[in-house]
């Protein structure tokens, strides 16, 4: 344990209803005597909340100390929304479905510390990952004097069998699968699951077979494509075929799609906000067609300089996501930045969807900006070809000059 | 025209031996009683060059004035491997395969127009497309003082039919597909084939399927995947499958492999430099496998500090070469820091390629920043826990202080 | 003259009363033979507008067909404030008051076209500088489909004799001072005053005293400092020394105290967009000192996260403002960023103004986010400095795998 | 003490031979039971090294233990003109004088460290500042196993009075002055000194008199001004009027000058890389002149492209100095764009000097760019004003696109 440990008397504690978690709670109960109030979100991990509910009281939490709440609906409209509207990748590739859920949780555990009156709020990420410092940004960014109890970088445990041997100790109930290690770790939610970890941590060799859970293998898909069209408002996408959906309901709407079609695996070597390299698996079915797609209907409603900036600002947008600092006053800059784009983004896009890939086919859109007029071969319209020669020489003025220079210095 | 035709003596056309350039070539005889050079370049568009040489004498070029030149390693070494270092795409999706190949006929047509005394330059571009401006900005940055002829923008022909009765005026031979407008128009080179005009100008209408020429169908693609391993030296890929091939028979082998599995379609609205938005659709079959295989021994070895940057400042170097400014001062400056970078970007990577989708499945190099001891769950190794706390306390402090100013005016 | 000109009827004229403009309204009436609208805004130059609405009279322009309006609030509140909000500097050094009049203008001639169905506008601003192309683009992006005549680029006259010569044969009244050409050019409004060419058009050579209008030299400047205290709310100045002013009361009242202590004087080589390098001598009094004022509130209430992105902006935003780009959607994206930032920055600084510096000396602020606690050498507080060691541990790990791969590569 | 110590043998000092690195020369040997090794550079901070060298001795240290150096050459040579070429200042005003010499007395630290086989390294900042993170990222960059020794993190000392019974209880000797707290702590080197701290710590409150030790006062400069030639090769400075000098040489001229004219004084409030703001005094009158001077020389001599994009690139570049990672590769790619644009960055600039102000007044250049027949009022020479108008109208053309929209929008 890196310092004395403070006086706690109430911490909320972020609670999956999993073995490690269970550990946690129990590990605050006797190392800090502190009550512990248990919040378990559904962001659509796609497990259900009643056994959480269930072993929290076994463990001892009072009723009125279990938090359980359907955040999907929020987590979309709120989070992953905002986020795509940036066609946010990390590192060129990454759709950052584990970053873009830290946060939410956080301020949810503060709301919910505020509420009970709790002075601390505890997470149970290890010490290694970007996810301590995701949860920690948002609490201290929400709740500047809030204690933060992180077990993994903690407690004395050093090895699986330490951590088990304290769950039996403590009538933990263990599955029996999760005895030993897990052969990956991994985190799942409405938008995405990643796996990392043990079998992955060659980046040399193929993920193994065993390791997707929310796609399907592309062999394997339908042998025919599958067309779908997505509408959009404001930037935000709001129907599929036609047929509008809450943003939680479209997404897991588009997650079926992608898996049927085999869509949304990554294979990444990523950089961590703490320092090394790691290499993790992402499926995130919806979340790639939802990228297609706004591109696509971006592609005829936004104009260039805008378009253009977008592109520019969002390697820095992205890394503060993934970095942590969702709620940073840079971020909501760049923010309303995105936000200021996306007024006339509307419209419809038509892909594609066949076996790994999702392409786009069409897009169409009140406010297009696209103008056959201007574009087509035939003379005519408001474009005077004429134009371009001045267009030309005046960008070329400078190159020019510095040509002349180049022969000055070349003559000497 | 726009402006008096100067006096021109001698002036070097890019002839592709089509029946366009043909046109030009009449014309600039006719209208400026010039001497036409003839320059043709092979740079991997797969037409042969014998026949624009007996087409070029058969519209009285003297046979001194036609060169014909092979540039397929030089375009690969010195102008798309370059490029490929930074992970170019512009408007986050092209690999801007036309807009590399002008720079490069722009340098030879100058570079035959001081060998021949030539006092002007001349190009088939039209009058509303980009490569206009990719070629004249290349003239100008080369040899300020060059004249340059851009018939599309100066001649008073008004329609196909006014082009055609002037071929048959000066006996140009018109093949029988060449008399009415193409369907679309297309550009070619080891790089890719674009495809834009007509049947394409709906963005709405899914491409027809008489329109790709360099990929098959995903659809009709193998049934079982293909792996191939690609090795790489500061930046540049050097090998398939352990053959150590040159740049131009390098992508070439990729071309291969990417129309054989369909891969590398795209269909794109995208923004002009001059200001309106076009619909293309590219075929880039071993580009887009060199793009994933870069990225990917990148991932393992180029350092994070090193890959943000590259990523921030791609947006913009992409840019430049779309818009035609590969020999500007801030392109060779944006080279220079990507350059810099790609020092040990070497070792090699596996992918996996299946109807329409190139994959990375694997990747190892001699100088590997990935480290399995800082990242494997086991404590011990050179990381130590305990430091993310005081790391996540610093980078917390400012969004606490902010905290805590919010809830001080909170409570005014 | 480039082209055929159109049939004009209505054209709103750009008109500051003086000759060239003058000459330029009667022009258009014989030329075009078209119905000529006067514009004529105080922004502050400091001219009055009286004589302007007469000599229009005298050269037969309707007295319904002459506006003539005061815009220095709005300039100041709409134009200069959200421009100074971005500590926008072009190049480095300069403060774009030309550039950022250029817009309000142009949009008060749009609205007049459209009031008086007029189908054309006109400047007077010459075929080589930037505010030609100011001009017209904030035209057409506020009416896309407006006439925009540019007489000085197409006219015939060819030396200044020709102008006084048509002005003569007009009964154009000619001062006697503007008979010759005048040794340099200006332009003037509240924000600054710019002089340029002739006398100024060697950079090597110092400007001559002469030049100068709105500051007074240093070395005249009063022998003791004065010191003044600049309040600010959301990033806007809003009072002097305790007293709240308007936004133009409050920039002349800096303009007076800039130029009795000869402050915000600006001898600058600078890139125009047309593409050339000009040279200009630039007085902004008042600007020179708010922008180090605006820096000095923005250094205690702005949060770092906040301030470097808004550094990292300023370039593009500047030379956005300076290439005409004001009414763009990028322009307003970044707008939109950099106003959200400003939010908390309120208070005040106090400044010492003395022989051609303004320095700042103090700040304070309500939303200050300084905290000596944090910062002082005495232990305690919120900061733990062990908390250090982490931080710079886990910032220093991606550099040591990369000095242990350095090293790796030196012992093969 | 965060953690157990390591076993330490030898461990080399930056030792300045004042009573704070004397405290912690004793308090190695005392507490760690290691062979001390000093190191002294001579960074140009004015005060001499003999007495380091005796002090060293006095304290028990090795003759062969004891390394001084003169690093003036190195220092101005490859720190602080390669950071000057960048144009470099931080939050817009700071020139970085700190933050630029602490890799370099990193890197020597490390060199002896190898040379002596010494296993640690120490440093005498605060667990509050910069510095401790500067020197800290350049030992691990250079020598990734390094152990690092930071006392002011470590060591059990509560206070003043601690400290100076721990220097008593072991005969360190301590001047008078150094009993009670400095009213405010300095660095010095050949580019700027700087204060903080105490008398500082309020923003609010104007620097007393006392602090200044650098540059004398501008109201007790010289009545008149001096004007001086700064000559420039790739970008540095080289001679002062016409007199060519080294490095450190012409760096001393310009701190004279600047001294003499009160130039270079700068007060600060900025936000440090551990996460607070700090008020700070800062004297760089060389510096400041030498600012004004390059950015002077660039105008002239690069293109808009390179000089824009170094506008973009400078915050970033600077904040990388200012945070630390100065041996980092991405401080090295952008040095790599920033010197590449620097060839032609060569002339003279003439600067006027006059109390408080450093002004430039002129700039010649064999490489110019400045064209005066470009510029000129007269028509004549290549620019053709016709190209002004094709130039607007398709830089427009996209804001006119908008425009139409947004009127149909309107009509709906």
């Amino acid at each position: 344990m890196t310092r004395a440990k403070k006086d706690i008397k109430k911490v909320v504690l972020a609670y999956s209803g999993g073995l490690d978690t269970s550990i946690i709670l129990k590990w605050l109960q006797t190392t800090y005597g502190a009550e512990v109030i248990t919040f378990t979100a559904d962001l659509g991990q796609g497990e259900e909340l009643g056994p959480a509910r269930e072993k929290a009281l076994l463990l001892g939490v009072k009723p009125e100390n279990i938090f359980i709440e359907d955040l999907r609906e929020e987590f979309v409209r709120d989070y992953v929304f905002p986020m795509f509207r940036a066609n946010a990748v990390y590192e060129g590739l990454y759709l950052l479905g584990t970053s873009i859920a830290r946060p939410l949780i956080a301020k949810k555990q503060i709301e919910i510390a505020r509420k009970t009156g709790a002075d601390a709020v505890c997470h149970g990420a290890t010490g290694k990952g970007n996810d301590q410092v995701r949860f920690e940004l948002g609490y201290y960014a929400l709740e500047p004097d809030i204690t933060v109890i992180a077990p993994w970088r903690e407690w004395d445990f050093q090895s699986r069998t330490d951590l088990i041997s304290f769950a039996e100790a403590h009538q933990i109930p263990i599955a029996r699968d999760k005895r030993g290690e897990a052969p990956f770790s991994t985190d799942a939610n409405l938008l995405h699951t990643s796996s990392e970890g043990k079998v992955l941590e060659d980046p040399a060799q193929e993920t193994p077979d065993y390791v997707y859970s929310r796609t399907g293998h592309p062999e394997d898909a339908p042998e025919t494509p599958e067309y779908v069209t997505i509408g959009f408002v404001k930037g935000d996408a709001v129907s599929i075929n036609g047929e509008a959906l809450s943003p939680a309901m479209l997404l897991a709407r588009l997650n079926d799609l992608g898996h049927k079609h085999g869509i949304g695996r990554l294979d990444l070597v990523e950089n961590r906000f703490v320092g090394m390299k790691s290499r993790g698996m992402y499926e995130t079915p919806g979340g790639a067609i939802l990228l297609v797609a706004h591109r696509g209907i971006e592609s005829i409603t936004l104009d260039r300089g805008a378009a253009h900036l977008k592109d520019e600002l969002m390697p820095r947008y992205s890394e503060l996501i993934y970095n942590g600092f969702w709620f940073s006053p840079e971020r909501e800059m760049l923010q309303a930045a995105i936000d200021k784009s996306q007024e006339h983004v509307e419209g419809s896009v038509r892909l594609k969807l066949y076996r790994g890939s999702a392409t786009l086919v069409g897009r169409e859109s009140p406010w297009s900006l696209y103008d056959q007029d201007l574009v087509t071969f035939e003379e005519g319209g408001t474009y005077d070809q004429r134009d371009a020669e001045g267009f030309i020489k005046l960008n070329a003025l400078r190159l020019r000059t510095l040509a002349r220079r180049a022969a000055r210095g070349a003559k000497k």
